[in-house]
């Protein structure tokens, strides 16, 4: 007979897997954006819908939290998931929002590459979220997006370079690395969401 | 007879209502500096001196909260509140600063309007502080500082849009940004305080 | 007698102290490669490894206090003092990565004197870290990284002045203006360093 019946914590790994789920539907949207010849602004529009339901998701992790007695695991950690799984949809947005309101044409070629690493990162992510439950097969996630971040970071570094290579203009410059920073900050903030992971697995082993 | 007798927590609340009047202090320098025709050496000069009292308010409340047994609410959240309203400070500090520093001029108008939103949130941040004693009538306040959040944004992004629109020198829009972002970072810090009290808030229901 | 035998405890201790070993080596390749003639590629090199060890000795840190039941201080206090000695190594490391990247060759004189200031604050903490074990002249070392964080900021003001001075080119400023502000991150980050360390000392007093 098993006794452990705890209702009101399982919905926090729905909650989990419904945010980073945003995630991956945000990533798609910034990657369809990078092509010159779509509808920028109504793609910016879902993408902005898209980061409203994060929130509302986020908050509602929080006032469970809040609210509940037990939880699945430390307060501090679900407070610390949540936010960066959060943090992680702000950056993709705000890149997004960036195409727009800079009204850029030709992105370098390796900003695409950084997009498809976000957009990997978050399917893993949303696949990771639902095996918090079981607190199993979770290193295999972790290692592969710290792959990940190295492979972005090497594709950062290049297109700094690049921008600064002389082919670009000042204000053309400011205007790609805002975005690029963007990029990277999504991708920091997908490491930031599997440390989180990691030290919640250490602590349950 | 009421028992409940607690003057060192007590005192948290004057602290932060003190904390925050700092801020409406600094927010009114801010909004003075925009003048060209203001004295901004003295003025910033006045800022710091409301930076570092608001850095003395910040230490006496970490101080008190380490040393003291009982807490009117969490320690965590009682950290949490204090470093977001020294965070808001350092960053109307900083953009005065930049002011001065970069030796601006002209300043594009919707800059007055987000110092404004940035006066009027810190005023509305000062008058909450003494009800978090009491719990009551918080949730109009953080309902009005993500309103006002959500005009600045509009403000910081039409501005942006501007810096870059050929106007601008590229060292103008360098320093202009420099500026406006410290600006953007004070109102997300305004959220960051009235999202901490609506988690304190919600705990305490 | 004595019986307070905790040697799990103990290793925190000397943890901090090797993390703090690496930002002193870290800081000392940083100044190397502010010399012209170095062989930049190299000390980059030397850089990432040890980059790389402090993560691996953070990451040692992090994994103890979450498998051990009794902690010399707070839990969160460890973390908070690993991850920011740990921030400052990232500062560190992008600096001297940009130097590279970009290819700086004239650097103004006064970033060898914020790299002085980096040193000798990874010296300082580097001496304080055993302190922590009997927590005796602690009061000393924040006080004297409170006042070498003062002299950079003060550096760093007058160079962003002299960038903005028209002296350089605007490519040229934001490349210098990023090195510059990895510098002062690691300060301010050696400064949330001292002050995590005089929390925790206020609390065991």
């Amino acid at each position: 007979m098993r006794l452990k019946f705890r209702p009101a914590d399982t919905s926090f790994y729905d909650l989990f897997t419904e945010l980073a789920g945003h995630l991956v539907d945000g990533a798609n949207l910034l990657a369809k954006m990078l092509d010159e010849s779509s509808d920028r602004d109504a793609i910016a529009k879902q993408l902005s819908e898209v980061e409203h339901a994060a929130d509302d998701t986020t908050h509602a992790i929080i006032n469970r939290v809040n609210q509940t007695f037990v939880t699945p695991f430390d307060r501090e950690d679900i407070y610390k998931l949540a936010s960066s799984l959060d943090d992680v949809m702000d950056f993709i947005d705000e890149a997004g929002d960036l195409v727009v309101l800079y009204e850029l044409d030709a992105l370098p070629s390796r900003m695409a590459s950084m997009v498809e690493v976000i957009q990997r990162g978050c399917e893993l992510t949303a696949e990771a979220m639902p095996r918090l439950r079981t607190m199993t097969d979770l290193a295999e996630y972790w290692i592969e997006i710290n792959r990940l971040e190295n492979q972005a970071d090497r594709d950062y570094r290049r297109i700094l370079a690049k921008l600064f290579s002389g082919e670009y203009k000042a204000l053309e410059v400011l205007k790609l690395k805002d975005v690029v920073e963007s990029l990277e900050d999504a991708v920091d903030a997908l490491e930031s969401v599997a440390n989180t992971v990691e030290q919640i697995a250490v602590k349950e082993s």
